[in-house]
């Protein structure tokens, strides 16, 4: 997916948003947004969003000397997401279609996403995962669920801390030994790595891959070799969140996209309301 | 007022509004918004936000070649102005505190600005100025009666279009052989021109004289020779709306801002709560 004029306001506002959650003096503010501004007055709009947001936290980065401000967000995140786990667990185990509620689960997690809501709070995302098997999923749960009992290998993109602790009641819901889950090469926004896949205990149940690539979504181009290799040669990908369908809404493999739409150029790009829960498979 | 970091966002917010309240085609829009990103990466910040308003709203003129966007929505605002005014006036006419009043009516007005409230409906122009009389009224308003009672020349600085139709309202509490009423010297956002002032009547009440400059505010260095005479020589300045505060708050003259908070870097600049109805002497 392309980047759109309406997306240059939303990384003016990712940016002092950052800035928001480190210390840093009115000199260095002041140079890092500049610095933002003038590489926001030359993008390329045929990129996608990520692609943009990637040299963005990289300008972030060298200007600020901080390589994750988002640290402290993710541990609350990932605490949150551990506690919320059991109950959640249990519901899933009680309904009476597993693989719609592991689906709806893992789909509120993507509620946690501190790059589309700055200043996000622990009772935002208590309400928005309490609320997710009460939604309407929409997409084609018997095409996801035929595409999982016929699959070989499956590749799982993961998108943030907190959520992915979450995306383990799916997970236990696929083949096990046919599926690898991925994470970012490296901290951008409140994307889980690979320390927070092996906190949450992803390491335990599945092979964890990171795709060698600091992006807030999944860019082919950048990813480590191994990473694309993997990509190539899986039967299905499960793909968590707007990042990865920004990256690979044009891309031809067999891709489950499975995301909370919260942004209204992206809902308008799939062509579905907004705040939706939805599993969408553009090759069907 | 300089400008904060903080505004950085509400000028990109603005430059796509005034984008979405014109027909330009994609090439323009994106040629648009990459001079004012490039240019903002660029500003002075001892500057007023006006002073970078009045830079970007040039840039968007000279890329699109339109010259008065908001003209739809300012007859708009005049129309809806000029049908509550019979209503209000009889309103301030049955008031304990006539002055007081009509100093409430005129903040009201004040909420009618597209600059900082985008996609402004009538419904929210309505809800705004119905509260009027309602709201608690912050600053000495005896020391602004006597200021008005002793004054040989007064100033007064209008605002938006619309706004200034319930100006009137405290014109009239004023001496008219006294009082000047001035206007920007050409379009910008919203703000009202010597056309507006003249459609509400505002010239058949006193001398209505443009400022010369075309900035959402009043920057002297800018204005006509004439209009900084007058505003030198002025006892008392009457001036509407953060434009002018912005861009007055450290000139020494005996200035009386009349205004809705309806910005936090603007409340925090005065050191009141957003939405106050605010009649504010800072040499007080």
């Amino acid at each position: 997916m392309q980047t759109y004029l309406e997306c240059i306001p939303c990384f003016v506002k990712q940016t002092m948003s950052v800035m928001e959650l480190v210390e840093l003096n009115d000199e260095i503010r002041e140079k890092t947004l500049r610095a933002v501004l003038k590489y926001l007055s030359t993008i390329d709009f045929h990129h996608s969003p990520p692609a943009m947001a990637r040299q963005i936290h990289k300008l972030i980065r060298e200007q600020s000397g901080i390589s994750d401000p988002y640290l402290t967000e993710k541990q609350r995140d990932q605490q949150l997401a551990m506690q919320l786990l059991p109950q959640l667990e249990q519901q899933v185990l009680m309904a009476d279609n597993k693989l719609r509620a592991a689906v709806l689960v893992a789909i509120a997690g993507n509620s946690i996403d501190h790059g589309v809501y700055h200043g996000m709070t622990v009772e935002q995302i208590l309400t928005s995962v309490e609320q997710a098997l009460e939604v309407p999923l929409l997409g084609d749960l018997d095409n996801f669920a035929a595409s999982i009992a016929k699959a070989e290998s499956i590749l799982y993109l993961g998108d943030n801390a907190g959520e992915i602790v979450l995306d383990k009641i799916l997970l236990n819901q696929l083949p096990l030994d046919k599926t690898t889950f991925a994470v970012r090469g490296g901290p951008i926004i409140n994307d889980a790595t690979y320390a927070e896949a092996q906190q949450a205990g992803i390491t335990e149940l599945v092979t964890v891959i990171d795709n060698g690539d600091i992006s807030p979504g999944t860019i082919l181009n950048n990813c480590d070799p191994a990473f694309v290799a993997l990509f190539n040669k899986a039967d299905m990908i499960i793909a968590k969140g707007q990042g990865n369908y920004e990256t690979l809404s044009d891309n031809k493999a067999n891709i489950f996209f499975l995301l909370k739409t919260k942004c209204p150029v992206i809902a308008a790009d799939i062509g579905c309301s907004m705040g939706s829960a939805l599993l969408y498979h553009p090759s069907a």
